[in-house]
């Protein structure tokens, strides 16, 4: 280990030790530290910082000294960690970080302290060979992505000008594979909402009643049932409208891509068997399809044995995984009247919307998406696959419509991380590699015309 | 008031007295208690009364003289009654029965102490005034009613002999409406089952899994929804196939029928609308036709806000109301046959069978069902009404099956006795009328060859 890579692991190390769980108000002072401690580092690399308070935790902004005629790069990171229970099930301290089988052990390891800090430690490294940067940066570091970044958007509005930039480049996504270099390039949007049916006054008996007034409980499954046919496809008029269709360099490019065949899946989840639209592979269904999925149902006695209840109140939960260029408030005027025509005789159905965020999607072949492309070879030493994300964060589709750039992402954690769960882990070689891709990202971005 | 009757009302308030509540293990006194004053007021009477022990609470058998040549009548009844939580919502203490208004208030009054009492004190009357009865008469008392009568079947199957009678009379059930005799001659049957649906093994998220495997929350609601056709029709293979069709009689009676109008369910349920099968009435349909009711189901998040989960498993519990004469056996094999031929791709499902017990049905137009009907147009001065219930009392099923007699049920709770509920009570009019029943129908009954 060289006498460099030691001095990063350490800065690394002392970052982790910070138990800055946002969600839980007994870390209020942790979190507040974290964010002191980075503004020391970022200043002591001749970066000029500033902290910026907000309702919750700061947020930090540090530059290196702007050069007309430069593009400028914004690079995204979060301070924050998730909270750490159950905490018998880690094998070293959450705080305590440990280097152990060539993984770095401590919440936080990956997400997203180990993978922001690859970038401080790339551009750390950078300033002192060269005395500059070939592009004018901003980082931009939250305290609050954790508890859903809820100051975040008022501070981009209200900073638009001073955050200007060409491209932003993130690191808090995944590599498909381990050696795998992945940059992504979309995300799901979502749109919740949720159901009450409502039938009888109270509870009826079964027997004295059943037959003669319509079942909440059956109603509500049958307007989730509804809301697909036999096959699979959601059955909501119009709902696939606006769906962008999948391009046919994807389809090949997926195909291609480890961890999301039939067999991963199956491994993976446990199920027994993939299931989905049809006409589609499953990275397919998980990255360019919507969804609607029931996330919780419920109404009379779930409790052992049986009780002939006919019950008062069912609910359901939904949400809606979106695709581009789905809109969350279209989508989720098209499920209310879809749940409303399709409400069964008999009873009164309410439906409240719920939390949604747009989908995501930038074309990974412009300019600056073939500049992270090369980059990522160039760190890693193999070409990188193109995918998009089954999941959500809003805040990159945010930034794009506050800020007009797009983002790359550049994942770093692979699937066995544990990322949310006990034993967070980071390879040392995606913190080593991470280091590298960083400054030749910068590199890459800066010859963008 | 008359003496006699001032003293029929002691008798009724002396049996209120006991706590005999069979569920509680803390009363167990108190239901032996109540029995043995059972054992001593029938022998009081001149009656044989043997006090059979069952691994439970005991059986009270009472029998006059039996003669040759003479009809025997049973008479069921049961001296247990149902807890009296929440104590704080009975105007008076419910075992210090007050006559108040018209009613006797007390836990029991109506269910069954009361209606059980007025057989009783009519054969009383009856053996004072003449010395004798016009039938065999057997009483038959159980103290387990309560609690599903687990010992009765055991007891009737030891005992078929010596209870061999050629009617049964039971007063248990309900007049529809204040002033309007009721008979009952049917009741529906009950066959119960839980259905497990498991997808992964473990919850997903919904971000990063929804739409690449199947979702057992939605998977559960496409079975339940696939028991019955948009307009309520059961849609099971075979469901229908021995549900003894409505006869022009029953249709024309029970259109007459106060209490089961729409006004009437909508009035007592409090649902937005009435619905259930088309081409019946509401009596129709809670009385004579068979249901599929969910009585619970559950998966995934139920608490407040979202989380996006992708549940491992989802349940359901189902109970479906039979009519004569489907069987609940066969009923339980085409349901589990239904659910897994409509298992959803993707999930596996499990179905388990629970308790069960058949419909009961007798002509009310037999011998002794038309002595039935002619004794209470005796006793209340109006042709009663002839009815079946949409609950299920599987005990007269079991008794048509092993005593091979049918069961007159002449029930004398009104609509808000509140019986299983705090502020149980019995009219007076019916516990005077109840009494001139008993005497009469003993009479009408012994007329029948």
């Amino acid at each position: 280990m060289t006498e460099q890579f030691q001095k990063q692991l350490d800065d690394y190390f002392e970052f982790l030790r910070f138990p800055s769980i946002s969600t839980a108000s007994e870390h209020a002072g942790d979190v507040r530290a974290c964010g002191d401690w980075l503004v020391g580092k970022l200043g002591g690399m001749g970066m000029s910082v500033e902290l910026h308070e907000t309702p919750g935790y700061p947020v930090v902004v540090a530059r290196n000294a702007h050069r007309e005629g430069l593009n400028t790069v914004l690079i995204y990171g979060h301070y924050d960690v998730q909270p750490v229970d159950p905490l018998e099930l880690w094998d070293s301290g959450p705080f305590e970080p440990e280097l152990r089988d060539g993984r770095v052990w401590a919440r936080g390891a990956t997400d997203n302290k180990g993978q922001m800090m690859t970038h401080v430690l790339g551009v750390e490294q950078m300033l002192s060979e060269r005395g500059e940067l070939p592009v004018n940066l901003i980082f931009l570091f939250e305290g609050e992505e954790e508890i859903g970044s809820p100051n975040l958007v008022p501070f981009l509005e209200s900073h638009k000008e001073e955050l200007a930039c060409d491209i932003i480049a993130v690191s808090d996504t995944g590599m498909v594979a381990r050696g795998v270099p992945t940059m992504g390039y979309g995300l799901r949007g979502i749109a919740c909402c949720e159901v009450t049916v409502r039938g009888p006054k109270g509870d009826l008996h079964s027997g004295l009643y059943g037959g003669a007034v319509a079942n909440p409980a059956t109603a509500v499954a049958r307007l989730v049932a509804s809301l697909h046919d036999a096959d699979g496809n959601i059955a909501i008029d119009g709902f696939y409208d606006d769906v962008k269709p999948l391009e046919d360099w994807e389809r090949e490019m997926w195909a291609q891509v480890p961890g999301v065949t039939r067999e991963d899946i199956l491994d993976t989840t446990g199920s027994p068997d993939v299931f989905g639209e049809p006409g589609y592979s499953s990275a397919e269904r998980l990255w360019a399809r919507p969804t609607a999925e029931v996330n919780g149902i419920g109404a009379g006695y779930q409790g052992e044995g049986s009780k002939t209840v006919l019950p008062a109140e069912a609910m359901a939960k939904f949400s809606f995984r979106l695709v581009p260029n789905q809109d969350p408030k279209d989508i989720a005027e098209k499920v209310e009247a879809h749940l409303i025509k399709h409400a069964p005789a008999g009873v009164s159905v309410e439906v409240h919307a719920g939390h949604d965020g747009k989908p995501y999607y930038a074309d990974p072949n412009s300019a600056f998406g073939k500049a992270g492309q090369v980059a990522l070879e160039k760190a890693f030493g193999k070409k990188p696959v193109l995918i998009r994300e089954g999941g959500s964060i809003p805040i990159i589709k945010d930034m794009q419509d506050i800020l007009g750039a797009d983002s790359l992402l550049l994942g770093l954690a692979l699937p066995d991380c544990q990322i949310h769960a006990p034993n967070e882990n980071f390879y040392v070689e995606n913190f080593e590699g991470g280091i590298r891709m960083s400054q030749v990202l910068l590199d890459e971005l800066s010859k963008v015309e």
